[in-house]
């Protein structure tokens, strides 16, 4: 069965090293941020991670959730383990004191969510849509059902969920058929399907509050086929009293669950919704006038509690991706400093064996270091994004403003992406003992198989980076990115930690150059050009930003090394510097051959007829 | 549930039109072949696999296999299934007449093989081994032996496995310690276990005979730490009277069989050897001298019999990757024809309905396409391989010697790779209905991931590829397969067709030649990079050998178009060509970056300590 240790020692190096997190003290929440204060929470959180929730995967996974006579089973596995991580406060860590959470800011509470990950990514996706959940009423819903509703979700008595997907509408929002009728005492009266609902129906909590879009009805009864009526709805399992208690059952019920490929131990339910009492969160659609004085109305005061939550859930699914590449690589080495296999091709390194442990072998290692590479930028620079979303907030003058929503999909889509190929690798490691389900690197591969897919698809987040991030804003949060890059590798161009990444970045930043030119000039020709290339385009993105993040770690670790005061192992800031130059030699090329790709354009992709497919 | 057609009229396309078989009747078995012949195998075998094959896939991997009082049922659906292929002769098609097959050549029962996996890869894996099992007895057994067991194998009514794999010794063969010891009357008796033994026990066949290689003791009683001693025997489950009546069960029994992640139909055991009844089928181990003058005992001859079955296995394993490949591609084809979500980005392309089917999508295209051109290409490899088989096999001037071996690596390691690239496109074109089970496409994903481990793990086949197959002939083969390739670009440089390839594989073939050169010239220095850079060379290895069939399918295409009397349709070869195009602009842009990761070389990934990782 497959263990995990925490990373307490690679965080610490983000926070210190990296980022110096304690050097910012006047961002939100950071004051109250001390060595001591964070070690605490790590290895706490680490603790329950290890010791109850990793040995609960699988048999979690194997166990999986049944339906019977209406309700949901989860894996009975996951009620202890459930009760541990909100008995010790580990689903609260970001959440304001006000509603019971510890009120620490988003890179601690970050690093808590990806342990959890790590550790159980089924069991952990009833807390993050929770998460998301009361985040979303904590920020836009009255201050009574605030009251009413935030606490008991902080401390994990009840649970969230986000409803979007329809059988018929996935991607395409304005198919959606769920109405919403309003009533005389201002709630409103939900009806329709909703399906691939995580957490749709439980047995962990006692209340289960789901987060709802649906259309509003015209005069005439009928839906408008367009985003302009739809709004945000909270619809609770059960109906809560004044007093707190739960009332009666709400009309919603679980019409089946899922049989899937992975996560098993999470529920995926088809909720049917009958009449159900529901709360409108957003605000009224506004009356915009179009470029051709038609008046239109505009979905986002009504979408935006739930685009909010899809915001948050695309950087969460983005680092789970990183978060399953690491327990996955965590194993992988341990197993292949194990098992002995074959003799390393300079000689035998262990002549008293039978014969050397694969880890000896450079395509072993090939695999290792890709995913150690990965794991380890990825973890840096979910924590990057993270202080600059802090820094956004507090205001601060060196924020860099849109930042945060351009690398919103290269975070989801890259991270995916990479951290399904390094389950994979970790997996392949293994040789046929990674196909055998209780070794438990093939549920890796088959649990991160959903991130490419949920929240989004990611040819859906390469076409949002195109579309609305780059050309959206006219190239401006690109521009000011590669700013920022540039001007980084000029301030440190006498730095030796970053000299091993400078010259392989450079080449890649001029290629995201070349290919962002090439979509400015070649979209207006053929539209079709911005969904072709798109997948090309946001994998150099990918490769560039892990890139960054390598040449500041790497200037990072230098320094540790040169003052000798850093607070990890001279080998531990070795390690740091050839995965840089991994990175640099073995990751960077890939920007290359996408480029090559984006130049051919989408015309080939479109020239055949769908039936000479 | 998935569905699957026999993709008849793209073989006919691969025989009649780029390899023209009809022209090579003095090749072995070719004399029998007429369209009408070829149709009738095609379309018969097809129906089995349309009609009872397919169906039987998803409650086959739902079912699987279960061990019951030491005896291993495969799932219910099974044996009707198994039936139907082999009464109609379908597992025979390329057995020798004498034993009752149909005696056709390896292009057609290929063929027949690739339709058995497409339409159910778990259940096809039982005749798979059968053949490559019938094949190493009729090649190197007594005439009485062959008697006995290959005409009650070719009609599958009995069936054949392959045993190396043991609990501690996968590649690496040294480490077996299954033993066996001489009898006086001339047999051997066999003692050991061996794992990941697919169809070692089941229901579907009335005797299993295993082929299995094992150690012969010294005279000391003690097994050699080399391959000196083994030997290739051939064990059955039942004891055959001389009658050909099954007599008394042989001392091999199924310990436990495994609960993995795919291919769950097909029964993957461990078989434990206590004094089993065995015949050896290998010579004696011829004593060579080495450089030095010490005396070396060659385990050539005993294996020669199990180098066969590997290499017969590791072509079929990479026909695997393109069969799962081609009937993922096939579903998701269908899906996004159908499925409407989003408009097309140059306006609706099916204004009166709510949104336009996904296939109008250009990263669709993109996912579809390189699922396609993957798929034609590897077909037209396979066969164009099998041509060449039967070329050398008759002595014919034109044919290119070494060619099969060189490539075997890569049809194996390639071919499943982008197997499970594919068949990941393919389930993503579903969206979140890829993930559920009950539509079939994680089940592809998840049966071709077993193909980049099984028959030699994907980076042993990167490390044959450059140590046997390159180094080892001093680069004979390669510069063969380069010189072709050159030829024909020379031959064809005024060819229509041939010009939509020809830059871009002139190009490509550069990189291959340049990476080449790279490994001459880096290895003495380092081995290490033998190692390192071997799967990136594979790969280069893997895009051009593609790149060669597309720029030969566009010439032949093309003069279908032009000459007017092909057998298929103008929308069909027009379809090759934008194929081609595809290939050329999409995937070989790929070698670029590979030859930049390859010119990093091993040193970075050598340089951590395993404690580091």
């Amino acid at each position: 069965m497959p263990s995990y240790r925490a990373p307490v020692e690679d965080f610490t190096f983000v926070f210190e090293d990296f980022l110096k997190v304690y050097d910012n003290k006047d961002l939100p929440g950071f004051d109250m941020l001390d060595p001591e204060t964070v070690d605490a929470v790590l290895t706490g959180a680490g603790k329950v991670a290890e010791e109850v929730w990793a040995p609960a995967n699988l048999p979690g996974d194997a166990e999986g959730c049944v339906l019977e006579n209406g309700v949901v089973r989860t894996p009975s596995v996951y009620k202890d383990a459930y009760k541990a991580w909100a008995e010790g406060g580990w689903s609260s860590v970001g959440a304001d004191p006000q509603w019971g959470g510890m009120g620490m800011p988003g890179i601690i509470s970050s690093a808590v969510t990806e342990i959890g990950v790590s550790s159980n990514h089924a069991l952990s996706m009833y807390f993050g849509l929770t998460g998301a959940a009361y985040s979303a009423i904590a920020g836009i819903a009255p201050q009574e059902m605030k009251e009413m509703y935030v606490p008991k979700m902080v401390s994990g008595e009840w649970c969230g969920t986000m409803n979007l997907t329809e059988p018929h509408c996935g991607t395409d929002l304005k198919l959606m058929r769920t109405k919403a009728e309003p009533q005389d005492d201002g709630t409103y009266r939900l009806t329709g399907t909703k399906i691939f609902i995580s957490g749709g129906d439980h047995d962990l909590a006692d209340n289960i509050i789901h987060m709802v879009i649906a259309k509003v009805p015209g005069e005439d009864g009928k839906l408008a086929n367009d985003l302009s009526t739809v709004n945000f709805f909270l619809v609770p399992k059960f109906l809560v009293n004044p007093d707190g208690s739960l009332g009666e059952r709400n009309g919603v019920s679980v019409g089946s669950i899922e049989k899937k490929m992975g996560i098993k131990g999470s529920a995926t339910c088809v909720l049917n919704f009958e009449n159900a009492v529901a709360w409108k969160l957003g605000g009224e659609p506004k009356v915009k006038k179009d470029a051709d004085g038609k008046e239109r109305k505009s979905s986002s005061a009504g979408m935006a509690g739930m685009f909010q939550m899809m915001n948050m859930a695309r950087v969460g699914v983005g680092m789970q991706g990183m978060a399953l590449a690491s327990v996955a690589y965590q194993n992988a080495v341990e197993y292949t400093k194990e098992r002995i296999q074959g003799r390393s091709l300079t000689g035998k390194k262990f002549p008293d064996q039978a014969a050397d442990p694969i880890i000896v072998h450079p395509d072993v290692r090939r695999m290792l270091m890709t995913c150690k590479s990965f794991v380890e930028a990825g973890r840096a620079f979910t924590m990057y994004l993270n202080m600059e979303f802090a820094k956004a907030r507090a205001g601060r003058e060196d924020a860099k403003g849109d930042l945060g929503m351009l690398l919103t999909p290269v975070l989801k889509a890259y991270f995916t992406d990479m951290g399904f190929e390094c389950t994979n690798m970790a997996m392949q490691c293994f040789g046929g003992h990674g196909f055998v389900h209780d070794n438990g690197m093939e549920q890796f591969v088959r649990d991160s198989r959903i991130l490419p897919i949920y929240e989004g698809a990611n040819g859906v987040q390469a076409l949002d980076l195109v579309g609305r991030k780059l050309l959206g804003d006219g190239g401006k949060a690109y521009n000011d990115y590669v700013d920022l890059i540039e001007s980084f590798l000029a301030e440190n161009k006498d730095d030796a930690g970053v000299a091993i990444m400078a010259p392989a970045l450079q080449r890649g930043l001029d290629d995201l150059k070349t290919a962002t030119q090439w979509l400015f000039d070649n979209l207006a020709q053929n539209p079709e050009n911005a969904g072709g290339v798109s997948a090309s385009y946001l994998r150099i993105f990918g490769v560039v930003t892990l890139g960054f993040m390598w040449a500041g770690m790497a200037k990072s670790a230098q320094e540790a090394l040169d003052s000798g005061d850093g607070r990890q192992s001279d080998d531990f800031y070795k390690a740091k510097l050839v995965c840089a130059r991994f990175w640099a030699e073995q990751m960077m090329p890939e920007t290359a051959s996408h480029l090559m790709k984006m130049q051919g354009g989408a015309e080939v992709m479109m020239e055949l007829t769908a039936d000479q497919f």
